[in-house]
């Protein structure tokens, strides 16, 4: 097992009407800016039920953060951060959302040119605290410390972190996750099942803890993942979700082991060029690179097939391809399509793909890193 | 699934040599107590690592912390703290050193008499900072708010609890358990167990994070732990064995799910009376509730027979029953008893423990609350 640091110092109130906690974790001296997206938590009740939670409380609204949350709306944001005084970042949406707002919580507190912290990498050394109330359970923002910002007119798509922007409180309520499009909740669950897989998939480390945990992440999102397809409504499959996808990224999967995160370098670069969703972009990407790296995987895709899918041959040459086959089928299952070819996209961008991944300073990926441009462009034509 | 705040601040620095990564929770100004036990810790080479790593901090030292930490010697540290002005308190040993350590915080800053913490369950309102290097794994103490002292002249062992206590940063270097005399090891991994067992061994309210989590830890102690007895400096199987423990009491396995805690409340009332040691009462009273509370916890007593020991069968009661078995297994493998018999104890001081139970305003046990002085009465005689 290898040494590492854990820390999340992240207060949760999970369940239903927990968003009414969200005063234990405020002073009455603070002043708010309360960022939402396109308007959908107006629709749910989520607004609602926040707005009387902060009815004693001063706050601004700021609304209108996208899907993959864009470097000039953020800024305006700073700028009312600025003028407003404000000393407190209350996210209500998805990870989208709370990314952009620890952007915002980052940049406002800086003083030179917040490009700087975009591309420069520019350490963050203090940032505005940070609540959120999680309203798509996907990426695991709620708990840990990344984001991710873009840039539309360069087409970039840039992983951030700093231990600052780990939100103060998080207020996780499946209920608030029923009327969710389905298409966002399969692409929730995708995303939580490759970040797990990212910490998984790789080598033994002989680290049982994180392997145990995340074979239980797994597990959940298999059983109660396609449920929510038919019964969108049903609480505890909700419920299990939610929590999954939050221990999919808190890092306790990482405690001690290898991680990869290739399909993540490479899918950002497909969201940035494409368009395409994160979980619809990682569920190209991880089946191709299963089958690219087979021989470097070996030992986990087996460990895969026996604990998670009960696999109780002695084959492990079908072991491993039934773990590949059957991770393809559960991705396909929740309507997330697993090659280009479903979004009727050819092999003619892919040279700007590993143009980007250079741009972005990403040579070699993997738990090795030992894949190269050459390697991606040969997972990408296995994707086609 | 159940509502519930999961809130666990503490960092955690795990490996080999993270004893020298205390100067990153540290202040130059700090005025620390270094709190410790018998001093094991002086021949293990802690000590001198411990003291490396504070070379530049203002710090004086306590020893003493007895197993089951006793009021008066915790009385006597916290006039330490008063009259040096202590404002950090650094434990450095196992559960007890830390459990006493929680105390020393909580009364230091308490102006009334510090026995009103321990009778009235005075809420602790306020508490100076602690941070742990553990030297034990065990109780899971250095991420959690819990604490156990205990008086001797009055054989009172009292559980308390406060946020507040929570470590600041733990630090978990499994090569410092090599040394650990096998019955400390042992006492520790069932420990470990049991804690994972109140959490889980109830009835099943689909939450699947937490199930599937308990899981995992109980088949890594099984598989790690009876591996310490032979091979004392594996590595892998210390820091398995360590972080399970951790996880074990962290609360992340009581995340949504009903809680039993019947084990523990006897446990307690047995050590006070018979000097036993917490391990050895926990091995004693589970297998004696898994009997009695069989109808009652059914349905986990077969889940774990399914999902832990592999059991493949359709016979329901031979699941539950091969559960109940293979657990007084492995605590028998570990070397720790599983009967009063085995310690030559009888029946006499039975009627002692149910009056001690009542003192401590304990009449009802379980998840049920169903578990009154006539049915702990029939456990402690299952356990004969």
């Amino acid at each position: 097992m290898f040494n590492f640091t854990f820390h999340i110092p992240t207060a949760v109130e999970f369940g239903k009407g927990q968003i009414q906690a969200i005063p234990k974790y405020l002073s009455k001296q603070n002043r708010i800016l309360l960022v939402y997206g396109s308007g959908s938590i107006k629709k749910n009740g989520v607004y609602d039920q926040v707005i009387h939670a902060l009815q004693d409380y001063f706050y601004i609204e700021f609304a209108g953060i996208e899907p993959n949350p864009e470097f000039e709306t953020l800024n305006r944001a700073v700028q009312v951060v600025k003028r407003e005084n404000i000393d407190f970042i209350l996210a209500v949406g998805g990870g989208s959302v709370l990314d952009g707002c620890k952007f915002i919580a980052s940049a406002a507190t800086y003083s030179g040119d917040a490009l700087d912290i975009l591309y420069k990498k520019q350490e963050i050394i203090r940032a505005l605290p940070i609540g959120t109330v999680m309203t798509i359970p996907a990426t695991g923002s709620e708990m840990n410390g990344n984001f991710v910002v873009s840039r539309r007119e360069t087409k970039d798509k840039l992983s951030l972190y700093s231990d600052l922007v780990k939100p103060k409180f998080a207020i996780l309520d499946p209920s608030v996750t029923y009327s969710l499009p389905q298409k966002q909740t399969a692409n929730g669950v995708v995303d939580a099942f490759v970040h797990t897989f990212e910490q998984y998939m790789t080598y033994p480390v002989d680290a049982k803890i994180p392997d145990r945990f995340a074979e239980g992440v797994f597990c959940t999102l298999m059983e109660d993942g396609p449920k929510l397809l038919d019964e969108p409504e049903n609480y505890d499959a909700r419920a299990n979700i939610m929590w999954a996808a939050t221990m999919a990224l808190n890092k306790i999967l990482s405690t001690g082991v290898p991680q990869d995160w290739t399909s993540h370098a490479i899918g950002h670069e497909l969201t940035a060029l494409y368009g395409l969703d994160h979980g619809q972009t990682l569920a190209i990407i991880v089946p191709a690179i299963m089958h690219h790296q087979k021989q470097a995987k070996r030992e986990k895709l087996i460990q895969f097939a026996q604990r998670v899918l009960d696999y109780r041959g002695n084959d492990v040459n079908i072991a491993a391809e039934l773990t590949i086959q059957k991770i393809c089928a559960f991705f396909e299952l929740m309507g997330v399509k697993t090659r280009f070819s479903d979004y009727g996209i050819d092999d003619s961008l892919f040279p700007e793909v590993i143009r980007k991944l250079s741009e972005h300073r990403q040579p070699l990926l993997g738990e090795h890193e030992s894949i190269d441009h050459q390697a991606v462009m040969e997972i990408l034509y296995l994707a086609l």
